[in-house]
Protein backbone atom coordinates (compact mmCIF):
# COMPACT_ATOMS: atom_id res chain seq x y z
CA UNK A 1 0.00 0.00 0.00
CA UNK A 2 1.44 3.18 -0.77
CA UNK A 3 0.56 7.13 -0.71
CA UNK A 4 1.19 9.63 -3.91
CA UNK A 5 4.91 10.29 -3.42
CA UNK A 6 5.56 6.17 -2.87
CA UNK A 7 6.15 3.68 -6.21
CA UNK A 8 3.88 1.16 -7.03
CA UNK A 9 4.32 -2.60 -6.08
CA UNK A 10 2.59 -4.40 -8.78
CA UNK A 11 2.72 -8.23 -8.65
CA UNK A 12 2.87 -10.82 -11.24
CA UNK A 13 1.41 -14.27 -10.72
CA UNK A 14 0.32 -17.62 -12.33
CA UNK A 15 1.66 -20.47 -13.02
CA UNK A 16 5.02 -22.27 -14.67
CA UNK A 17 5.09 -21.00 -18.15
CA UNK A 18 2.57 -18.91 -17.71
CA UNK A 19 4.12 -15.94 -19.51
CA UNK A 20 5.30 -14.44 -16.07
CA UNK A 21 8.60 -13.25 -16.85
CA UNK A 22 7.78 -12.00 -19.72
CA UNK A 23 5.17 -9.50 -19.00
CA UNK A 24 7.47 -8.51 -16.21
CA UNK A 25 9.83 -7.46 -18.94
CA UNK A 26 7.02 -5.69 -21.02
CA UNK A 27 5.67 -4.01 -17.85
CA UNK A 28 8.56 -2.19 -16.44
CA UNK A 29 9.12 -0.50 -20.02
CA UNK A 30 5.48 0.70 -20.15
CA UNK A 31 6.16 2.14 -16.94
CA UNK A 32 9.29 3.75 -17.89
CA UNK A 33 8.03 4.80 -21.10
CA UNK A 34 5.28 6.86 -18.63
CA UNK A 35 8.65 8.77 -17.11
CA UNK A 36 8.65 6.78 -13.62
CA UNK A 37 12.10 5.02 -12.26
CA UNK A 38 11.12 0.88 -12.42
CA UNK A 39 12.53 -2.02 -11.35
CA UNK A 40 11.72 -5.70 -12.18
CA UNK A 41 12.12 -8.71 -9.69
CA UNK A 42 11.22 -12.20 -8.85
CA UNK A 43 10.82 -14.44 -6.18
CA UNK A 44 11.93 -16.13 -4.33
CA UNK A 45 14.93 -14.48 -4.54
CA UNK A 46 15.58 -10.73 -5.48
CA UNK A 47 17.74 -10.13 -2.91
CA UNK A 48 21.12 -11.63 -2.27
CA UNK A 49 20.00 -13.06 0.84
CA UNK A 50 16.77 -14.22 -0.71
CA UNK A 51 18.85 -15.93 -3.91
CA UNK A 52 20.34 -17.84 -1.52
CA UNK A 53 17.46 -19.50 -0.01
CA UNK A 54 16.00 -19.30 -4.03
CA UNK A 55 18.72 -22.00 -4.43
CA UNK A 56 17.34 -24.45 -1.71
CA UNK A 57 13.87 -24.20 -3.43
CA UNK A 58 13.84 -24.45 -7.03
CA UNK A 59 16.95 -26.77 -7.55
CA UNK A 60 17.24 -30.43 -5.92
CA UNK A 61 14.56 -33.48 -5.96
CA UNK A 62 10.97 -32.42 -5.36
CA UNK A 63 10.38 -34.26 -1.93
CA UNK A 64 13.80 -32.24 -0.92
CA UNK A 65 11.60 -30.23 1.68
CA UNK A 66 8.08 -30.77 3.02
CA UNK A 67 5.41 -28.40 2.11
CA UNK A 68 5.71 -26.42 5.68
CA UNK A 69 9.41 -26.30 5.55
CA UNK A 70 9.25 -24.99 2.06
CA UNK A 71 6.54 -22.40 3.22
CA UNK A 72 8.90 -21.20 5.89
CA UNK A 73 11.60 -20.78 3.49
CA UNK A 74 9.95 -18.76 0.98
CA UNK A 75 8.04 -16.60 3.78
CA UNK A 76 12.33 -16.20 5.07
CA UNK A 77 13.74 -15.01 1.49
CA UNK A 78 10.28 -12.75 1.03
CA UNK A 79 10.85 -10.93 4.26
CA UNK A 80 14.48 -10.19 2.93
CA UNK A 81 13.36 -9.34 -0.51
CA UNK A 82 11.25 -6.68 0.96
CA UNK A 83 13.43 -5.37 3.19
CA UNK A 84 16.13 -5.16 1.24
CA UNK A 85 14.68 -4.71 -2.27
CA UNK A 86 11.08 -4.00 -2.10
CA UNK A 87 10.60 -1.61 -0.03
CA UNK A 88 13.48 0.99 -0.43
CA UNK A 89 13.15 1.25 -3.74
CA UNK A 90 8.74 2.16 -2.71
CA UNK A 91 10.07 4.26 -0.49
CA UNK A 92 12.45 5.97 -2.87
CA UNK A 93 9.38 6.46 -5.53
CA UNK A 94 10.65 3.85 -7.68
CA UNK A 95 7.83 1.27 -9.12
CA UNK A 96 8.36 -2.25 -8.43
CA UNK A 97 6.83 -5.06 -10.89
CA UNK A 98 7.45 -8.74 -9.23
CA UNK A 99 7.98 -12.02 -10.80
CA UNK A 100 5.81 -13.84 -8.19
CA UNK A 101 4.67 -12.75 -4.87
CA UNK A 102 2.55 -14.35 -1.40
CA UNK A 103 0.20 -15.53 -3.90
CA UNK A 104 2.12 -18.07 -5.14
CA UNK A 105 3.10 -19.44 -1.64
CA UNK A 106 -0.60 -19.71 -1.25
CA UNK A 107 -1.24 -21.43 -4.02
CA UNK A 108 1.85 -23.71 -4.44
CA UNK A 109 2.23 -24.47 -0.86
CA UNK A 110 -1.71 -24.21 0.33
CA UNK A 111 -3.94 -25.04 -2.75
CA UNK A 112 -0.90 -27.62 -4.64
CA UNK A 113 0.42 -29.34 -1.19
CA UNK A 114 -2.68 -29.39 0.90
CA UNK A 115 -0.77 -26.86 3.89
CA UNK A 116 -3.57 -25.08 5.90
CA UNK A 117 -4.24 -22.06 4.67
CA UNK A 118 -4.80 -20.25 7.60
CA UNK A 119 -1.30 -21.30 8.78
CA UNK A 120 0.09 -19.72 5.61
CA UNK A 121 -1.99 -16.14 6.59
CA UNK A 122 -0.31 -16.54 9.87
CA UNK A 123 3.31 -17.00 8.32
CA UNK A 124 2.54 -14.20 6.08
CA UNK A 125 1.29 -11.85 9.36
CA UNK A 126 4.50 -12.91 10.62
CA UNK A 127 7.04 -12.54 7.48
CA UNK A 128 4.99 -9.09 6.06
CA UNK A 129 2.67 -7.84 8.21
CA UNK A 130 0.50 -5.04 6.89
CA UNK A 131 1.96 -4.57 3.21
CA UNK A 132 0.14 -5.69 0.89
CA UNK A 133 0.74 -5.35 -3.30
CA UNK A 134 -1.35 -2.50 -5.15
CA UNK A 135 -1.74 -4.74 -8.23
CA UNK A 136 -1.58 -8.28 -8.56
CA UNK A 137 -2.12 -9.60 -12.49
CA UNK A 138 -2.49 -13.52 -12.62
CA UNK A 139 -1.93 -15.17 -15.96
CA UNK A 140 -3.91 -17.82 -15.82
CA UNK A 141 -4.01 -20.75 -18.89
CA UNK A 142 -4.18 -24.39 -19.29
CA UNK A 143 -1.61 -26.67 -17.29
CA UNK A 144 -0.53 -28.33 -20.41
CA UNK A 145 -0.27 -25.34 -22.26
CA UNK A 146 2.07 -23.54 -19.47
CA UNK A 147 4.45 -26.77 -18.77
CA UNK A 148 5.21 -27.34 -22.94
CA UNK A 149 6.26 -23.35 -22.66
CA UNK A 150 8.09 -24.07 -19.19
CA UNK A 151 9.89 -27.30 -20.33
CA UNK A 152 11.35 -25.65 -23.81
CA UNK A 153 13.34 -22.96 -21.51
CA UNK A 154 14.35 -25.92 -19.32
CA UNK A 155 17.74 -25.34 -17.10
CA UNK A 156 18.26 -26.61 -13.46
CA UNK A 157 15.55 -24.76 -11.73
CA UNK A 158 12.88 -27.66 -12.52
CA UNK A 159 12.07 -28.62 -8.70
CA UNK A 160 8.42 -27.46 -8.97
CA UNK A 161 7.73 -28.37 -12.63
CA UNK A 162 8.82 -31.82 -12.17
CA UNK A 163 5.24 -32.10 -9.74
CA UNK A 164 2.05 -34.27 -11.17
CA UNK A 165 0.04 -32.48 -13.58
CA UNK A 166 -2.37 -32.79 -10.74
CA UNK A 167 -0.91 -30.66 -8.45
CA UNK A 168 -0.56 -27.77 -11.29
CA UNK A 169 -4.00 -28.39 -11.41
CA UNK A 170 -4.69 -27.08 -8.18
CA UNK A 171 -2.17 -24.34 -8.00
CA UNK A 172 -4.06 -22.70 -11.22
CA UNK A 173 -7.14 -23.27 -9.55
CA UNK A 174 -6.19 -21.94 -6.18
CA UNK A 175 -5.13 -18.76 -8.12
CA UNK A 176 -8.46 -18.22 -9.93
CA UNK A 177 -9.73 -18.39 -5.76
CA UNK A 178 -7.60 -15.98 -4.76
CA UNK A 179 -8.21 -13.58 -7.71
CA UNK A 180 -12.11 -14.23 -6.67
CA UNK A 181 -11.41 -13.31 -3.51
CA UNK A 182 -9.76 -10.49 -3.77
CA UNK A 183 -11.14 -8.62 -6.63
CA UNK A 184 -10.01 -5.07 -5.46
CA UNK A 185 -6.11 -6.05 -6.07
CA UNK A 186 -6.35 -8.64 -8.45
CA UNK A 187 -6.80 -8.85 -12.30
CA UNK A 188 -6.85 -12.27 -13.78
CA UNK A 189 -5.71 -12.35 -17.40
CA UNK A 190 -6.22 -14.90 -20.23
CA UNK A 191 -2.61 -16.22 -20.73
CA UNK A 192 -3.37 -18.06 -24.14
CA UNK A 193 -3.47 -14.92 -25.94
CA UNK A 194 -0.50 -13.68 -28.19
CA UNK A 195 2.37 -11.72 -26.08
CA UNK A 196 1.53 -8.46 -27.70
CA UNK A 197 -2.45 -8.78 -26.46
CA UNK A 198 -1.83 -9.87 -23.42
CA UNK A 199 1.16 -7.07 -22.53
CA UNK A 200 -2.38 -4.27 -23.56
CA UNK A 201 -4.67 -6.53 -20.73
CA UNK A 202 -2.08 -5.72 -18.53
CA UNK A 203 -1.73 -2.28 -19.39
CA UNK A 204 -5.37 -1.85 -19.21
CA UNK A 205 -5.91 -3.65 -15.38
CA UNK A 206 -2.90 -0.93 -14.55
CA UNK A 207 -4.91 2.35 -15.69
CA UNK A 208 -8.15 0.59 -14.30
CA UNK A 209 -6.47 0.58 -11.23
CA UNK A 210 -4.91 4.11 -11.63
CA UNK A 211 -8.63 5.64 -12.17
CA UNK A 212 -10.07 3.75 -9.54
CA UNK B 1 7.22 -36.73 23.86
CA UNK B 2 7.93 -40.39 24.00
CA UNK B 3 6.40 -43.37 25.55
CA UNK B 4 7.99 -46.87 26.38
CA UNK B 5 8.72 -48.23 23.43
CA UNK B 6 10.49 -45.02 21.76
CA UNK B 7 13.95 -43.53 22.90
CA UNK B 8 14.41 -40.05 25.18
CA UNK B 9 15.14 -37.03 23.32
CA UNK B 10 17.34 -34.85 25.52
CA UNK B 11 18.85 -31.26 24.07
CA UNK B 12 21.56 -29.16 25.67
CA UNK B 13 21.53 -25.63 25.18
CA UNK B 14 23.31 -22.38 26.41
CA UNK B 15 25.48 -19.90 25.21
CA UNK B 16 28.51 -19.60 23.02
CA UNK B 17 31.46 -21.67 24.70
CA UNK B 18 29.14 -23.39 27.27
CA UNK B 19 30.63 -26.73 27.00
CA UNK B 20 27.44 -28.01 24.93
CA UNK B 21 29.20 -30.07 22.30
CA UNK B 22 31.56 -31.25 24.71
CA UNK B 23 29.12 -32.63 26.58
CA UNK B 24 27.07 -34.15 24.05
CA UNK B 25 29.42 -36.29 23.10
CA UNK B 26 30.08 -37.26 26.85
CA UNK B 27 26.23 -37.81 27.33
CA UNK B 28 25.90 -40.02 24.44
CA UNK B 29 28.25 -42.35 25.67
CA UNK B 30 27.09 -42.68 29.01
CA UNK B 31 23.54 -43.47 27.62
CA UNK B 32 25.46 -46.35 25.42
CA UNK B 33 26.96 -47.46 28.26
CA UNK B 34 23.66 -47.86 29.89
CA UNK B 35 22.60 -50.47 26.50
CA UNK B 36 20.48 -47.50 24.57
CA UNK B 37 21.09 -46.75 21.20
CA UNK B 38 21.75 -43.28 20.92
CA UNK B 39 22.61 -40.55 17.85
CA UNK B 40 23.97 -36.97 18.81
CA UNK B 41 22.54 -34.18 16.63
CA UNK B 42 23.11 -30.85 16.57
CA UNK B 43 21.23 -27.86 15.66
CA UNK B 44 20.65 -25.57 13.09
CA UNK B 45 21.49 -28.59 11.15
CA UNK B 46 21.42 -32.80 12.11
CA UNK B 47 20.05 -33.32 8.51
CA UNK B 48 21.09 -33.05 4.91
CA UNK B 49 18.75 -29.69 4.20
CA UNK B 50 18.79 -28.45 7.62
CA UNK B 51 23.07 -27.96 7.25
CA UNK B 52 22.24 -26.38 3.89
CA UNK B 53 20.03 -23.70 5.96
CA UNK B 54 22.79 -23.97 8.68
CA UNK B 55 25.47 -22.60 6.44
CA UNK B 56 23.00 -19.31 6.09
CA UNK B 57 22.83 -19.12 9.48
CA UNK B 58 26.45 -19.13 11.00
CA UNK B 59 28.82 -17.75 8.31
CA UNK B 60 29.12 -14.42 6.93
CA UNK B 61 28.04 -11.26 8.54
CA UNK B 62 26.08 -10.66 11.63
CA UNK B 63 23.53 -8.04 9.92
CA UNK B 64 22.98 -10.65 6.95
CA UNK B 65 19.37 -11.51 8.25
CA UNK B 66 16.84 -9.58 10.23
CA UNK B 67 15.46 -11.46 13.61
CA UNK B 68 12.39 -12.28 12.28
CA UNK B 69 14.46 -14.43 9.13
CA UNK B 70 16.77 -15.34 10.92
CA UNK B 71 13.72 -17.96 13.00
CA UNK B 72 11.81 -18.31 10.00
CA UNK B 73 15.26 -20.00 8.96
CA UNK B 74 16.19 -21.63 12.58
CA UNK B 75 12.39 -23.01 12.62
CA UNK B 76 12.81 -24.40 8.27
CA UNK B 77 15.73 -26.38 9.33
CA UNK B 78 14.19 -27.49 12.59
CA UNK B 79 11.16 -28.76 11.03
CA UNK B 80 13.63 -31.00 8.52
CA UNK B 81 15.83 -32.02 11.46
CA UNK B 82 12.59 -33.42 13.04
CA UNK B 83 11.41 -34.67 10.27
CA UNK B 84 14.29 -36.55 8.50
CA UNK B 85 16.51 -37.54 11.70
CA UNK B 86 15.13 -36.63 15.08
CA UNK B 87 11.37 -38.30 14.93
CA UNK B 88 12.86 -41.54 12.61
CA UNK B 89 15.14 -42.25 14.98
CA UNK B 90 12.63 -41.90 18.67
CA UNK B 91 10.33 -43.94 16.84
CA UNK B 92 12.36 -46.77 16.50
CA UNK B 93 13.94 -46.74 20.29
CA UNK B 94 17.42 -44.92 19.48
CA UNK B 95 17.99 -41.97 22.07
CA UNK B 96 18.71 -38.61 20.41
CA UNK B 97 20.60 -35.87 22.20
CA UNK B 98 20.81 -32.85 20.31
CA UNK B 99 22.99 -29.76 20.68
CA UNK B 100 20.90 -26.88 20.57
CA UNK B 101 17.10 -26.70 19.54
CA UNK B 102 14.25 -24.69 19.79
CA UNK B 103 15.40 -23.13 23.07
CA UNK B 104 18.02 -21.83 21.55
CA UNK B 105 15.57 -19.82 19.21
CA UNK B 106 13.74 -18.67 21.70
CA UNK B 107 17.13 -17.31 23.71
CA UNK B 108 18.82 -15.49 21.01
CA UNK B 109 15.79 -14.58 18.19
CA UNK B 110 13.29 -13.53 21.26
CA UNK B 111 15.83 -12.47 24.44
CA UNK B 112 18.97 -11.57 22.27
CA UNK B 113 17.25 -9.56 19.29
CA UNK B 114 14.16 -8.55 21.00
CA UNK B 115 11.86 -10.55 18.55
CA UNK B 116 8.13 -11.37 19.54
CA UNK B 117 8.47 -14.07 21.83
CA UNK B 118 4.30 -15.09 21.35
CA UNK B 119 5.36 -14.78 17.83
CA UNK B 120 8.13 -17.17 18.35
CA UNK B 121 5.65 -19.54 19.88
CA UNK B 122 3.49 -19.06 17.27
CA UNK B 123 6.60 -20.36 15.03
CA UNK B 124 7.18 -23.39 17.32
CA UNK B 125 3.51 -24.23 16.68
CA UNK B 126 3.33 -24.12 12.99
CA UNK B 127 6.92 -25.78 12.45
CA UNK B 128 7.01 -28.29 15.42
CA UNK B 129 3.43 -28.37 16.84
CA UNK B 130 3.14 -30.63 20.06
CA UNK B 131 6.65 -32.35 20.36
CA UNK B 132 8.69 -31.32 22.98
CA UNK B 133 12.31 -32.65 24.42
CA UNK B 134 11.84 -35.06 27.20
CA UNK B 135 14.73 -33.66 28.91
CA UNK B 136 16.86 -30.24 28.45
CA UNK B 137 19.98 -29.05 30.46
CA UNK B 138 20.74 -25.70 30.41
CA UNK B 139 24.35 -24.94 31.32
CA UNK B 140 24.79 -21.47 32.53
CA UNK B 141 28.34 -19.80 32.96
CA UNK B 142 29.31 -15.82 32.66
CA UNK B 143 29.20 -14.70 29.22
CA UNK B 144 32.74 -13.54 29.13
CA UNK B 145 34.15 -17.40 30.05
CA UNK B 146 32.16 -18.78 27.35
CA UNK B 147 32.94 -16.42 24.62
CA UNK B 148 36.86 -16.53 25.37
CA UNK B 149 36.81 -21.05 25.35
CA UNK B 150 34.61 -20.27 22.23
CA UNK B 151 36.99 -17.91 20.59
CA UNK B 152 39.81 -20.46 21.19
CA UNK B 153 38.09 -23.23 18.57
CA UNK B 154 37.32 -20.23 16.44
CA UNK B 155 36.39 -21.42 12.31
CA UNK B 156 34.22 -19.36 10.28
CA UNK B 157 31.33 -20.17 12.36
CA UNK B 158 31.25 -16.83 13.90
CA UNK B 159 28.51 -14.97 12.69
CA UNK B 160 26.70 -15.30 16.03
CA UNK B 161 29.93 -15.02 18.21
CA UNK B 162 30.79 -11.62 16.75
CA UNK B 163 27.32 -10.09 18.16
CA UNK B 164 28.00 -7.59 21.07
CA UNK B 165 28.39 -8.92 24.45
CA UNK B 166 25.29 -7.33 25.65
CA UNK B 167 23.63 -9.43 23.22
CA UNK B 168 24.77 -12.64 24.88
CA UNK B 169 23.72 -11.14 28.64
CA UNK B 170 20.58 -11.36 27.26
CA UNK B 171 20.72 -14.64 25.50
CA UNK B 172 21.97 -16.00 29.09
CA UNK B 173 18.86 -14.10 30.92
CA UNK B 174 16.44 -15.78 28.21
CA UNK B 175 17.90 -19.35 28.80
CA UNK B 176 17.20 -19.04 33.00
CA UNK B 177 14.05 -17.79 32.16
CA UNK B 178 13.14 -20.39 30.05
CA UNK B 179 14.38 -22.93 32.53
CA UNK B 180 11.92 -21.11 35.51
CA UNK B 181 9.11 -21.65 33.27
CA UNK B 182 9.39 -25.17 32.27
CA UNK B 183 11.15 -26.86 35.64
CA UNK B 184 10.03 -30.03 34.49
CA UNK B 185 11.54 -30.68 31.42
CA UNK B 186 14.86 -28.09 32.08
CA UNK B 187 18.00 -28.50 34.33
CA UNK B 188 19.99 -25.43 34.60
CA UNK B 189 24.21 -26.89 35.13
CA UNK B 190 26.92 -24.70 36.50
CA UNK B 191 29.18 -25.06 33.24
CA UNK B 192 32.00 -23.24 35.19
CA UNK B 193 32.50 -26.12 36.79
CA UNK B 194 35.29 -29.22 35.35
CA UNK B 195 34.12 -31.41 32.30
CA UNK B 196 33.88 -34.42 34.39
CA UNK B 197 31.47 -32.55 37.56
CA UNK B 198 29.50 -31.03 34.75
CA UNK B 199 29.33 -34.92 32.75
CA UNK B 200 28.15 -36.06 36.54
CA UNK B 201 25.70 -33.37 36.76
CA UNK B 202 23.78 -34.43 34.33
CA UNK B 203 23.83 -37.93 34.67
CA UNK B 204 22.22 -36.62 38.19
CA UNK B 205 19.58 -34.69 36.34
CA UNK B 206 18.93 -37.41 33.43
CA UNK B 207 18.74 -40.18 36.34
CA UNK B 208 16.06 -37.52 38.21
CA UNK B 209 14.13 -37.22 34.91
CA UNK B 210 13.97 -41.30 34.49
CA UNK B 211 12.80 -41.95 38.18
CA UNK B 212 10.13 -39.15 38.42
N1 LIG C 1 1.76 -15.29 -24.80
C1 LIG C 1 2.67 -16.22 -25.12
N2 LIG C 1 2.44 -17.08 -26.11
C2 LIG C 1 3.34 -18.01 -26.44
N3 LIG C 1 4.51 -18.20 -25.82
C3 LIG C 1 4.79 -17.37 -24.80
C4 LIG C 1 3.90 -16.35 -24.40
N4 LIG C 1 4.45 -15.68 -23.34
C5 LIG C 1 5.64 -16.27 -23.10
N5 LIG C 1 5.85 -17.28 -23.98
C6 LIG C 1 7.02 -18.17 -24.02
O1 LIG C 1 6.76 -19.22 -23.10
C7 LIG C 1 7.92 -19.54 -22.32
C8 LIG C 1 7.63 -19.29 -20.86
O2 LIG C 1 7.39 -17.89 -20.66
P1 LIG C 1 7.88 -17.19 -19.34
O3 LIG C 1 7.63 -15.72 -19.48
O4 LIG C 1 9.27 -17.63 -18.98
O5 LIG C 1 6.83 -17.83 -18.31
P2 LIG C 1 6.87 -17.90 -16.73
O6 LIG C 1 7.87 -16.87 -16.26
O7 LIG C 1 5.47 -17.61 -16.31
O8 LIG C 1 7.26 -19.31 -16.37
C9 LIG C 1 9.04 -18.64 -22.87
O9 LIG C 1 9.78 -19.38 -23.79
C10 LIG C 1 8.29 -17.49 -23.52
O10 LIG C 1 9.01 -16.92 -24.60
N1 LIG D 1 33.90 -27.44 31.63
C1 LIG D 1 34.83 -26.89 30.85
N2 LIG D 1 35.84 -26.21 31.34
C2 LIG D 1 36.77 -25.64 30.56
N3 LIG D 1 36.76 -25.69 29.21
C3 LIG D 1 35.75 -26.37 28.64
C4 LIG D 1 34.72 -27.01 29.41
N4 LIG D 1 33.85 -27.59 28.56
C5 LIG D 1 34.31 -27.34 27.33
N5 LIG D 1 35.44 -26.63 27.36
C6 LIG D 1 36.22 -26.14 26.22
O1 LIG D 1 35.64 -24.91 25.81
C7 LIG D 1 35.55 -24.84 24.40
C8 LIG D 1 34.07 -24.71 24.01
O2 LIG D 1 33.40 -25.94 24.35
P1 LIG D 1 32.21 -26.51 23.43
O3 LIG D 1 31.82 -27.83 23.99
O4 LIG D 1 32.62 -26.43 22.00
O5 LIG D 1 31.12 -25.39 23.75
P2 LIG D 1 29.79 -25.05 22.95
O6 LIG D 1 29.47 -26.25 22.09
O7 LIG D 1 28.77 -24.84 24.04
O8 LIG D 1 30.05 -23.78 22.20
C9 LIG D 1 36.21 -26.09 23.87
O9 LIG D 1 37.53 -25.79 23.55
C10 LIG D 1 36.12 -27.06 25.04
O10 LIG D 1 37.17 -28.00 25.02
MG1 LIG E 1 9.54 -17.04 -15.09
MG1 LIG F 1 29.23 -26.37 20.04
Amino acid sequence: MTDGAEGLFITLEGGEGAGKSTQVARLKALIEKRGHKCIATREPGGAPGAEMIRKLLVEGPAERWDGVTEALLHFAARREHLRTTVLPALAAGTWVVSDRFADSTMAYQGYGHGIDRAMLGELYDIAVGDFRPDLTLILDLPVETGLKRAAERRGNETRYESLPREFHERVRQGFLDIAEADPARCTVIDATAGIDDIARAIEAALDRHLEA
